[in-house]
């Protein structure tokens, strides 16, 4: 693994977030994106080589939701930056890792990620990400 | 803040949890050290620009002991290096957060530390650490 890519933090109110944030880290998030196939809408601040993403829920089946509502709010995820993510993948079902998800799927800022269970790993849900490769412009439109 | 320059994860047992986390990373801890005022022992693996620390409790009052009763294993802080951790913690009190140290304090990795109240951060415990002055060799011994 390269670095901590991001760490994720549940809010409850992303607006309200975004500016103590702000005032937290000393600069401004530098994109809000929805992920909807998670129900989350979530920013981004950059520190250095590595992010905080702020994670909101849109609906009430949206993981964050069911996050806030047992823990409050807090780190959610730590997300660490792997070149192959498949292969990762696969040295980590070797080391008896339970992984989330069969295969990398679409995340938000433009990643596939999969993520690792946190009963597996000392209670922290540790997700792999590796920057997509650029869609095929043909594909486009 | 220049960086994530670690993340702090309260483990059980310290030994079982180096272990765990040298097949998660793919690399082994690098060092152990105990922080006697904290009550902890740590250990610290390098994951490119930034670091995973995990903590063990070695007493009952250690607030490792009291976080991994109440809320069992997981991430207990982030860590954001500073380069000049007075005027960052002037700063932050300016800002309307609440900070746990009223001075810079000695903690694990020759770093100075303070802590912000995870009240006032969205329920994240926030460390800011600056690389300690090298001690006057004069004062050694």
């Amino acid at each position: 693994m390269n670095k901590i890519e991001h760490i994720g933090i549940a809010v409850e109110n992303l607006k309200a977030s975004n500016g103590l944030f702000k005032k937290l880290l000393g600069t401004a998030h530098y994109k809000v994106e929805e992920v909807l196939s998670e129900g989350v809408r979530t920013s981004f601040f950059q520190v250095g080589p590595n992010k905080i993403e702020l994670l909101e829920a849109i609906n009430d089946e949206s993981p964050i939701a069911k996050f806030l509502k047992k823990k409050g709010e807090g780190v959610h995820h730590i997300a660490f930056a792997v070149e192959d993510i498949e292969s990762e993948m696969e040295r980590l079902k070797e080391q008896g890792f339970t992984l989330l998800n069969d295969r990398p799927k679409r995340g938000a800022d433009n990643k596939l990620v999969a993520f690792v269970h946190p009963k597996t790993a000392n209670g922290v849900l540790v997700e792999l990400c590796q920057e997509a490769p650029q869609m095929d412009p043909l594909q486009k439109g």
